[in-house]
């Protein structure tokens, strides 16, 4: 199997599936239990919050695991009291788990606006600061687009949406940054971030929210009280701590990685061109993440190409696995592409542990094409 | 370590373990991804609702994972429309999770009262007989107390909600039935069950809501529109593969095991009144798990009690730990226990998994309760 649809889940690396069976063997008792051997699993717990913390250089706040990045997006967006009138901004660049939940805040009455994007695929910060105004209370703009791998000037907007109210709180979904390129909490000047374990190599069911300060949230989930009375639930002390275990292995790894990635990148394109493939690409040449490539080949519809590369057991995405039940592209329209374009557009999403015969990969390309275009 | 607290979790199998560990590595594919190699997943998981409707006797209807338990009952509570204007009843004996979202529910207008309980610990019937009315459309109570173990005659209480009003609507939260006592949807009548894996030796961080009419619920969390639009994010193919070898598990065993559970409780008691320890019993002669059993020791504040045992590497509740920050005890308050009845309460719960030394149990009992109490 060639995996270039990395962008959607990882392999969880073997340190992780053994600290998971680990935890769910020794550490199974209920956090929450007031004898001591399980107080030892909520200490472990909170040194991996601080763990956490230092990963981002976050100095202040806190770090609360959600079932998934799409529940921790779903916590803070729906913490925001949208009855006292402050207005959202919402970049059109989001993931679903951002976009519907703005869609829903909504229709419960939140004066919500998106903010473009430029033809790369960035927040449009020209657009953006036309926008602003005092009350504007909170911003939510992603870190590294999940369609295009389009690195968001964050720092810049911070600063931007801070000036004309310094009490505007601003989030970031960096989910498809974490472990790829560096998150700076405190230089970014950021409130909120939402980060995942299945993006670097851990298992699916385990985010988190990073709050400086926790104060702002509203519980999500009732119940037992759990993760500072914001998600209850048991916690998934196996997940904390495989979570973890990617981050430390992600982080060390992480420019050793960037580079083997960026060079796939390249090595991908100039196979592409000796093949004479005829493509466009959708990605931004300057501040984009090398992971993610989205390119639309000429009179060819992505979802048929996804379909007959994956007979040939090469993997690739259109739109984003997340939304796959969605038509269209909602980024791709935001950033101007015309119909053909977006239907021929495929996301390539590369692995630093996997290792690729680019020149078989782009015969590959070339074969299928010939065959299904149009 | 002698575990007396596996109402509060449970150790998960190794098969469990062993399957969640191969998830990880071999079904790693995110499954809302297009290419067939990552649908097989989704087939997978389909098969896996198919065994759970099994497993609970359901003829229609869906299974709908879910991050936990708690996050279950948040679906179902949460998806009430109430705006509607009709009446809904909780028990009085609920878990956190049901009794919490309850709150929110009062909070944001719902007409909500709480059904008795008994002295029992099971509801009262026939004050609940007195509370119906047609516009009561919808009814949820605990099938067997967390607290108690009480079993709650659910067949009669469906029964009767729907001869008053046909269109009512009765959840269950059986987390603490699954793999211990029967649970027949049909012949229960009921429209909708919680249940968690980690009671049944699974893991921690998975949960299921069954919905004889999935139309009624509304999405808890907004994004990719994964679990039919109910729960966005990632699915965690390898805890809902855990969660479907623990309940095979567990269900072949159940009776073996409920006679062995039986017995140990028969045990205990022997063995504490062969010390003459001083206690009374909170949970029900009839009608009751033997899974646990709750006791108020005579002058002996349960806290201290579980405290000075967990120096001898005995494991009790006090309370239920999954509202430990809670003082008190809302269920057996409710069922008109004194204050120094209250206090003296602790949960004993056990596993069949276990071998337990009954008379040493019981001397650490009498010893410690002779130096603790007042």
């Amino acid at each position: 199997m060639i995996n270039l649809d990395n962008a959607s889940t990882t392999k969880p690396y073997n340190e992780v599936v053994n600290e998971i069976a680990l935890s769910l063997t020794e550490d199974y008792l209920n956090m929450g239990a007031k004898y001591s051997q399980a107080k030892i699993i909520e200490k472990k717990t909170n040194l991996i919050r601080t763990n956490f913390l230092k990963a981002i250089n976050a100095k202040d706040g806190d770090i609360i695991f959600c079932p998934s990045a799409t529940s921790a997006n779903n916590l803070i967006l729906r913490s925001i009291n949208i009855k006292n009138g402050g207005r959202i901004l919402i970049s059109e660049g989001e993931h679903s788990s951002v976009y519907e939940t703005s869609k829903e805040l909504i229709r419960q009455g939140a004066k919500l606006d998106y903010i473009p994007l430029t033809k790369n695929g960035q927040v449009d910060i020209e657009k953006f600061k036309t926008m602003l105004s005092e009350d504007v209370c909170f911003v939510s703009t992603i870190l590294v687009s999940n369609e295009t791998g389009a690195i968001n000037n964050l720092k810049e907007i911070v600063k931007i949406a801070k000036q004309i109210n310094p009490k505007c709180l601003v989030h970031t979904d960096a989910v498809q940054a974490l472990g790829k390129i560096k998150i700076d909490a405190q230089d970014l000047g950021v409130d909120f971030i939402t980060i995942s374990a299945h993006k670097i190599y851990g298992p699916k069911g385990i985010g988190a929210l990073y709050a400086k300060n926790i104060e702002f949230l509203k519980p999500l989930i009732f119940g037992g009280g759990q993760e500072y009375n914001l998600v209850s639930g048991t916690e998934n002390f196996a997940y904390i701590s495989g979570f973890n275990t990617a981050l430390k292995l992600t982080t060390l790894k992480q420019e050793e990685n960037y580079k083997i990635v960026k060079s796939y990148k390249e090595e991908f394109l100039s196979a592409l061109n000796a093949y004479k493939v005829n493509y466009i690409i959708n990605s931004p040449e300057e501040n984009c993440s090398p992971y993610i490539l989205n390119l639309s080949f000429k009179n060819v519809r992505g979802e048929v190409l996804l379909h007959a590369l994956s007979q040939m057991d090469i993997l690739i995405a259109n739109g984003s696995a997340c939304s796959s039940k969605k038509r269209g592209n909602r980024v791709l329209e935001a950033m101007g592409k015309n119909k053909d374009e977006i239907d021929g557009a495929v996301r390539i999403s590369f692995s630093p542990y996997e290792k690729y015969d680019f020149n078989y990969i782009a015969s590959c390309f070339y074969n299928v094409i010939e065959q299904i275009k149009y």
